[in-house]
């Protein structure tokens, strides 16, 4: 007696090979009315079918599990991400390991070595440098790969990232149109995709707008966090600019000029209008709530664990990225300018 | 030629063999002076000096890493402990392996034999429910796990977690000596230690006031959220006993409490002062600055990570627990009642 066949499962669950064969692979099976699915399930065990992923899984001994490398889970934007690849991957019984990297070469290098060394079976990472041999070597190894919320510079890496650009648009049109015509940037650090593409659509939107980008009104904070935004913003007050309002490169450079506005006597959004970007949790709570581009980081998670388990199930395919569209929160941090 | 003993090191290094002993011992090391640990290395290096510990390491394929079992990474209360724990580990060259379970056991099964499967040397775990049978044998098996943040009703488990009935009389002792005589409690829920501590902790702070322990001033929220915390708030409002203050079991119920009371029209902390529970990140950031119990959580993790490896060096020693004091953050959410 021969193999059980896809086209006999699907004989005996009364559907189409092609919706057979989706129902019994993980990465498609969102795409099947689930009681289609149980049944083809039922179908597939009564006549005790192996499909080929599981027939493959038993020849080469897969581990049913992918590593993360997240540089800081303290930074709230990694937490919901997290949250998004397992939700994915525990429908197909995936589990993820998580290892935090601090954005070191070094301990990259370490938790990739040991990853491999434990046979997971592909890897989301959200540490990528602009440039990062590692992981480009990684993803021409064949090793499937997918980058989070940061881009490298090479095609070959597939990533899922949130419209850099379109967010810092949607933050200096919304000041522009509250009546903001001197506008700050608290850029993020330049060593990261994130940080310069925000830095290049702030100086884009200002021209679109007929707007002078005044150098003075840029500075890069050192980090991502609040100390980083206080430094930068304290650099600013002390250069002196004239400015009514401040597009920061993260929700934490935010809150960093929050304090610093705060301890030069200025009020927000009173004397001047403060957009974050990332709707970070809890940031609708502080005072004043910061309006901030939301990006949306469950679905970036949900995305690149698909992107991953397709990756899986077809190798030879040709890597894609996605970029998902951001909105604007619009909270009181930001209303016209004084006077 | 013999193997070269810890004597000869201590003599080449000039210290007494108990130091060397202690700067060659992970678990340790961080008792001796930096410098003399330094020396101490230079000297086993110089004389090829093998430690007990990498010639056990070396017959036993120690795989230098641990699993950390966490129910909920979005809760942000964990990513603090992780960093400790992760911090410490670092600089004995261990990895941390780390598995979100959502507290469900089989989930936390499965993390545990995945672990298991990829000889990871101990464990810490954030997941435990007051009865938790898998890691009791776990515990039992002899495999290196300590708890953290919550405890289970068994003295073979080590844990390290805060002092949930000091914090609270802190919290209780606060609002009555700004005036307040009848307390709410929005206590957690019941089936882990946490809430079962706290709860009893606020029963006895009101005992030792000589207050009254009114049963309507004390609703249990199905869970440690904002929204846990919004509907227990709502059936205090709505059962309608008088009261001037709450205490909530974390601080996430504290943010639901705070929405119910805007919802009535009540002023925190002009009608109602609020006090939280973890001192969380961001909290002294919300509107008012939530008032909040601090649990020291990266201390957590550092003292959880040193449990650990101490059992790691010596499996026969008997198990022990740490509980670390709590401090009490107070900000604008409590003042004194009104009237």
């Amino acid at each position: 007696m021969g193999r059980v066949t896809l086209k006999e499962v699907a004989e005996h669950a009364g559907v189409h090979p092609a919706t057979a064969s989706r129902a019994l692979n993980a990465a498609t099976r969102g795409l099947v009315n689930p009681q289609t699915a149980e049944r083809v399930d039922q179908a597939a065990q009564h006549l005790g079918y192996i499909p080929n992923s599981i027939a493959r899984s038993l020849k080469t001994a897969r581990s049913a599990s992918i590593g993360l490398l997240l540089p800081d889970l303290t930074n709230p934007l990694f937490p919901p991400i997290v949250r998004g690849i397992e939700d994915v991957l525990r429908t197909v019984g995936y589990n993820a390991w998580i290892v935090n990297t601090d954005n070191e070469p070094e301990r990259e290098a370490d938790a990739i070595a040991s990853f491999r060394g434990r046979n997971v079976e592909g890897f989301v990472a959200a540490t990528a440098r602009l440039r990062d041999p590692l992981l480009e070597e990684l993803a021409e190894s064949g090793t499937p790969l997918v980058l989070v919320n940061r881009r490298v510079d090479s095609p070959n890496v597939p990533s899922v990232t949130v419209d850099d650009k379109a967010g810092v648009m949607m933050a200096v049109r919304h000041l522009f149109e509250l009546g903001h015509r001197e506008l700050v940037h608290l850029a993020g650090p330049q060593d990261l995709s994130t940080g310069v593409a925000r830095l290049q659509a702030f100086r884009q939107a200002l021209e679109d707008l007929g707007l002078p980008a005044e150098p003075e009104r840029i500075v890069e904070a050192a980090s991502w966090s609040a100390t980083g935004g206080a430094d930068a913003m304290e650099t600013v007050v002390e250069s002196g600019p004239s400015y009514t309002a401040v597009v920061a490169g993260n929700d934490l450079i935010a809150l960093g000029c929050y304090d610093i506005l705060a301890r030069h006597g200025l009020r927000c959004p009173d004397d001047v209008s403060v957009v974050g970007f990332n709707d970070m949790s809890f940031i609708d709570r502080v005072a004043p709530p910061l309006t901030s581009v939301r990006v949306p980081h469950y679905e970036i998670g949900t995305e690149a664990a698909r992107l991953l388990l397709e990756a899986l199930e077809h190798p030879d395919r040709h890597p894609r990225s996605l970029v998902l569209p951001p909105t604007l929160s619009v909270r009181r941090s930001t209303a016209p300018p004084p006077g």
